[in-house]
């Protein structure tokens, strides 16, 4: 078998915020906007094969991929494996380029591993897009929540966001972190101290110990989703308690700001972080959340995968 | 989050027979009809992103309507969930809406309970075509039935139909009598009297005692599959005894006129409601009813999807 | 229920190596080498509708076919059923039947019995393509197979090709042996005593006593995977033992030919039928193979539901 690295001289691998310049995540931010139109781009990604290749399960951001790939004309294959069936890096690399080998011009990848991506990434020609790696990265998942921001807020620069629930786990967490400081925004976490990484300071952030102290300051509040089997490993007491603290309840937000804009990744589990009061009032965005993650999705693979086109938009824009 | 009743100024449901005049089906058929040079129509709905959004499982329905979405060149996606996890309306609310935000044009909904695509249909701006609702409505399949009777018999006006077998849990007899009574057809039902509701014959059907003794008058008879389960409910005593009193046999048939039709929706259990020697006869239709399936769900989806075009088709025919 | 034998006139099964000429398999081939230009034929297959209907499991083939098709423009279907289920040809029979009543144009076809494929094809209208019968054949996959022996090494003829390993159970040793020896190939195989069947000489194949000795006279290996359930039924004694004696260890590929070309049908148990040291290393062509089953697998599509265009192929190289 030929070792082959990759043709890396043609490829161009979207793995996560860190890579990214401020200038880059507005031009994506920009080229997000002009797909809202998508008729006029039906054809752009028209000959290109794409393989969402992912070993966690996946229906929501799987389906904006999907969504996505259809608007822009590319053709999809699809493959769900088990992250624990290739535990062994040997058989990750088999498994990868024995699929890079059916020639995919683009793979969207999921791992329940940190890296997985990159490590993909250096081994076959196609261009890699991070869909989510372990609690390492999900970098569209950021744009797009950024993109609800600011369609909702304006500019994101020297507003308060904060960042409430389980910090450690979540990838979500740190690629919002990322793109929402690059940016200039004022970012703070909450939650359990027990899933609040003190580290966290370092990516320049600040940890809020008084959550009801802090809310009337707060343009954005993005809401993580809780993960019930931490409760079993000891990350906080009860779900009980964590609402009585870190819920979204109506009495909570009532001295929020009026402007006051709400995130959430979804799935919510309403009545525990987020109560349904707030989850159906008209600061959630959720369902733009939704909305907008086509968007962004088709500007990054249109980046990814037809560099020209995607710069030919930016520059009109 | 928003609470988006819909766009319903620019959606056109499908949601029952129940809801369609007699001229309304007639220009179904005929486009129907217009749909078996499918070559003419391959992009007629290019462009358009439709969701088959399926809560039981289903083989045969899912691949006619996949089917149908091809030769039109849509673009598909697709989800099976369970029933069982959305019992509660808000959760359905919640996964419904979800999907919808993905921006599909259509989707084509089957679920356990009653009224579920209606309830959708409600709160998303796109089209839901019902594939299926509990024990109520199989609206696609009843148009496919007609269209099958037609081809084989001519008009169904004043023609004697009989539908035979669990009338009581099939939404393929409902929507059939709602069909047929429609287009003015005699339509008669049969089966253990269990499985008969008395207040049928409110829908302008009439219950037929003898089975023997009705069958030399039947111009169709749609014979309806046995769900074994109902045998261990006490609906019948015995598949045995099931097939001797209602089964298609060739005795049965001996008495019937030569021109007799026979449908049947599929998968057949052969030696039960239905004996091979009877399957495989020159009556049966039932590859007819398959094919013919395809044709009639892609002029449904023109009507719900781009109802100029299918006006357009009407007007030529 | 119409006893349709299928409209055989303008169909073109595409069954087993046996069927086909020397003539036949180079056209093929040579087919597949324009197919190394894909853009080129983007739309070749527009408007044809193709279902795969696979009764085993495969992910490999399955996603082969699957981009062959995306390349040529065809739309898809699939459906994944066990042979189990359909034990009984009567079943099987009705199965296809209503599959085939959709409309297909073609189905690629693999099932755990040898001879559904050739069962399927009499029966129905689309145009069949073997991907697979029980321990009969695997056509396309010799036919990459041989492509991909003729890139690496020129033509076959008269070149000495081993396969090695369990021939009894092997489609893809059956089809290979009928490709290779009609090319002019000699054609030997080794393994296991109890798993090379002692009437496959009459295939034109001789059977090598002594691997070893046999090995610096080969021009090409073709390793076969083993199958771990073989061991428990009594065929090998141990995967160690396998491994020592017709296992592809670079110790004893060490008095092979520098020109040595290996292939593995994939995927590879490193350590058992060859090591890591091999299987990395500048001889095998696993990559290549899977690279070049899209190509040959579009060039048997093309010839299958597309003569016309194939023949122009053929004609212009």
């Amino acid at each position: 078998m030929t070792l082959d690295k990759g043709d890396t001289m043609h490829k161009h691998d979207f793995l996560g915020i860190s890579d990214l310049s401020k200038a880059e995540i507005q031009g994506i931010l920009s080229v997000a906007h002009a797909m809202k139109a998508p008729e006029a781009h039906a054809k752009a990604l028209a000959g290109k094969h794409v393989l969402t290749l992912f070993f966690e399960p996946s229906t929501r951001t799987k389906m904006s991929f999907d969504t996505a790939l259809n608007r822009l004309g590319a053709s999809k294959s699809s493959i769900q494996l088990e992250s624990s069936s290739v535990k062994k890096g040997e058989t990750l690399f088999d498994t990868v380029q024995n699929l890079s080998a059916f020639g995919f011009d683009g793979m969207i990848v999921r791992h329940a591993h940190a890296g997985a991506p990159h490590f993909i990434a250096k081994h076959v020609p196609a261009s890699i897009i991070n869909a989510g790696d372990g609690f390492h990265e999900h970098p569209t998942q950021a744009l797009l929540d950024c993109f609800t921001m600011q369609e909702k807020s304006g500019s994101v620069e020297k507003k308060n966001i904060l960042i409430l629930g389980d910090i450690l786990h979540s990838r979500v967490a740190r690629s919002n972190i990322l793109t929402l400081t690059k940016l200039g925004a004022q970012v703070f976490v909450a939650g359990p101290p027990t899933l609040i990484p003190s580290q966290i300071t370092e990516m320049g952030v600040t940890i809020i110990p008084n959550l009801d102290a802090a809310i009337p300051h707060m343009d954005i509040i993005n809401c993580l989703r809780i993960q019930y089997e931490r409760q079993d490993l000891g990350y906080f007491p009860s779900i009980r308690e964590y609402r009585q603290h870190f819920g979204l309840t109506a009495k909570r937000l009532a001295q929020a700001k009026p402007s006051l804009t709400i995130l959430h990744p979804g799935p919510m589990n309403r009545g525990i972080e987020i109560d349904s009061e707030v989850a159906d009032g008209p600061q959630n965005v959720i369902l733009d959340q939704v909305k907008n993650g086509v968007f962004v999705r088709m500007a990054i693979l249109l980046k990814t995968l037809h560099p020209a086109y995607f710069a030919a938009l930016e520059t009109q824009i």
